[in-house]
């Protein structure tokens, strides 16, 4: 990708000061700009590299008044930092949509229907029966099982894999060796000890605009026609467990290694932290906060609490106890002294006033 | 997949009402299904639903005498519940075990044996003198390493991956993206602050109708002809790390990202919720439950306790516990108090009497 | 592989007393050595095994001397147990890298440059402007992604993925399912409730020496230009989420499923046990030990505290504090009685005398 700096800046609706021809095929900070580089200048304390950069053009707030001569191309804007960080964003778009057409070998079963613009990696592999939307970005070793269902602009990252079955929306981001619609984990005990497998199912759906990072593990739901979901916007780090039938409300966001047991459903907007635990079939009210590590294992029906610790309680109260447990040597000395005392106390001669 | 009415109703041993020869491709739930789905009514509740369904065939108890008409053929049996059970078990292993032949590309390394009726997926790998059992899937993009043995009708999902040496028993399923067999973390400390490698020979035992979810990993053992075992029977859930020269007793249970550090022994029938970690050479006793996100540090020498905390104790112990820790900066007020109250009552005159 | 006896003993400074041509392709224990096989005797208890084995050869001390007839060929040596276990790591070393060559199909890209004596194994994937070293093996289902950057002597085990711009040193051992350069967990809070994706555009560096575990998620960084940085000798366990722009220090070692949240910088030389959790944007000291389970929410400034709990204290202070917490129900109920006696005693008549 490359572009001149007249296209960027008329992309920017910005004024360029200098060879607008010049061609940039890369960002970078202003201290680090090589040529063929653009940067940008916001921040006043960063002023001196704009005479020294090496960066074939800089984005710069139109009312700057250099003190010494500029070697770079100049693109004027209203408001450098935002030019630049859309300026990032479209880049970042055009790099992780760039890649396009088949590379072969790969394998496609029969009966799939496939939009415009996909890329279909060398050993990526897609089932019967898959239908794929518009623009859809299947890097190599991404499996897709039968009857799979996924909108537009969605991107999978190698090594991706989606059970039979399962449904992805539009401008979905999934992360390298996530699995979605594996076996929930069911199994009836039986008297001799041993565990019956009891049949999953159901599928998984995601909606729109869902980002899950790596290594993630999503179950499918139990019964046929039942369903584990993401709803839209939601966000998933890494090495996170969603087990069946669960359901995870919008724009929720999940951070790292936490874990979600079976038929919970959580709330839209909620915030959990790393290494979070939720037990099996709760509900969890809409805006809850939940902090690292913590355990949930009853309901929370009250909206947009900030809880923490196992299981979970109102975060300053956790701090406040948390305090007093560092001292708890401390506090059992306190008390067994105050009993001697005490014992002494009560061992005094009782007055005979009053008698 | 397609069955007549009856060839179900022989199955269940059923008898039909209606037309037999009706074709049926699916299952689902009475309020839900469409032609060529069969469904069950067992639940009074739902009666309704079996004058209106779609459902090509309902499953419904012998005896039952309906108030309007049903346009759907019937299946009198005596537990309807349970012939749809069985009918999804049935169905479950008919999809699960449905895929078979070799589809290309896929690679066979030299002096392997494989079974009847085996499945190699697309991107398959199988290394050398590696030997496969009948009616095995090895689904795409499995990695199966030279010297592994596979025994009968177990099935490895897409990505699952077996290093060298790893011995898998029969009727096991393994899910997306496990990894069986990788080095034990082994480094030796030197005097220069840096870590040698500890060679890493052994290898990874897993016996019959063990059940493993996505992404979970077993390191092999230590020492050449040692190895790291899973017991027959053993339910491990996703994201499970389990350490080299470890040993799983059988019918053990371990939900999501739980952890089992090196030469671990866990006994038989236990169960380990979500999130929990065991330290090092350890014996856990049989039939040891194991609350969510607890951690055992010491070994559990008594069977059949329920635990939970870090460290563990016993689980009613620690949430009597945990309710007098929220209310410790209480505690710790009342203590002060009354140590002010002593200071005070032992600061009142003595009286004289007696002396 | 195989080796006559003669050759190994003279790898391993050591004198044959026997027949030097003896094939031996194995190492195994003494009590279950086959003939082929090669073991040791170091431990006297084991003496009665050398009469009886089936060893081709036994490696035993210089000054051992047989009360009975052995039939296996000994290498006579000063410490067996010592040489044995050189022979282990010269053994592990060549079994490691004995694949080499090109399998077919694998994939690799334009304008990449490779080293001697590479494995890429089947399926294996390698994209454009790849730089790879000497020696390197990228086994089976391996992704390497545009303009990743590879040192000598490297190992990447079967699906290991390294998205675009990753660079790795010499002597590392990366495993099974590993993700390095996901995108870090980036997005921006916008006023309706939806999150807004912040481009992810740095990269990983991974220098020398460093092994990292199965099913691990290393996350690049955020700007252009930063890199999430693991530094030389660093050994990462399994299933380890460490996010952008995280810094591990020089041999720092981390437990399985423990996590390093964004910006974090980690000293040298420290210890994480398993299932640690570290917060975003903190500093931790040198040589800090944390215990299994522990949250860090605050940075560590002294260096080589050992550490645990969630806040981490001092794990005397934390093992102290809960072993109180196990007795806080009794705790409580001998404040109350106190509080009972205090009040009775405030009760007592007040003393006439010196009014």
């Amino acid at each position: 990708m490359e572009f001149t700096v007249s296209q960027i800046a008329a992309m920017l609706g910005g004024e360029v000061k200098g060879n607008g021809a010049e061609k940039i095929n890369m960002l970078a900070k202003i201290q680090d700009a090589k040529k063929g580089q653009i940067s940008f200048l916001s921040n006043p304390k960063y002023e001196q590299y704009i005479y020294t950069t090496q960066a074939s053009a800089v984005i710069i707030k139109k009312d700057f008044s250099p003190r010494k001569e500029i070697s770079s191309t100049l693109i004027l804007v209203d408001d450098p930092y935002s030019s630049f960080t859309a300026l990032l964003e479209e880049y970042h778009k055009l790099i992780t949509f760039q890649k396009s057409g088949i590379e072969e070998p790969s394998f496609i079963g029969s009966n799939c229907s496939v939009g415009a613009d996909i890329y279909r990696g060398a050993f990526s592999y897609i089932g019967n029966n898959v239908k794929i939307g518009k623009n859809v970005k299947v890097y190599p070793h991404v499996f897709v099982g039968d009857d799979v269902v996924i909108g537009d602009n969605t991107i999978l990252h190698p090594n991706v894999k989606l059970y039979a079955g399962t449904r992805i929306g539009n401008h979905c981001v999934i992360h390298s060796g996530t699995v979605i619609g594996s076996d929930g984990f069911g199994f009836a005990p039986q008297e001799d000890g041993t565990y019956k497998t009891i049949p999953q199912l159901g599928n998984v759906i995601i909606e729109d605009h869902v980002a899950i990072g790596a290594n993630t593990v999503i179950d499918c739901a139990t019964l046929f026609g039942d369903s584990t979901i993401i709803r839209q916007g939601v966000k998933l780090d890494n090495l996170i467990q969603v087990a069946h039938n669960v359901e995870i409300g919008k724009n929720t966001v999940i951070a790292a290694q936490s874990g979600i047991s079976g038929s919970t459903k959580l709330g839209d907007n909620c915030l959990l932290a790393g290494q979070v635990g939720i037990a099996g079939h709760l509900v969890i009210a809409n805006n809850t906060s939940l902090g690292a590590q913590s355990g949930v294992s009853k309901s929370i029906t009250r909206e947009g609490q900030k809880l923490i610790g196992y299981p979970v309680i109102d975060v300053k109260e956790y701090f406040r106890s948390y305090a007093v447990f560092k001292q708890l040597p401390d506090l059992n000395m306190r008390l067994r002294e105050l009993e001697n005392k005490v014992r002494e106390l009560d061992a005094k001669p009782v007055p005979l006033v009053g008698k």
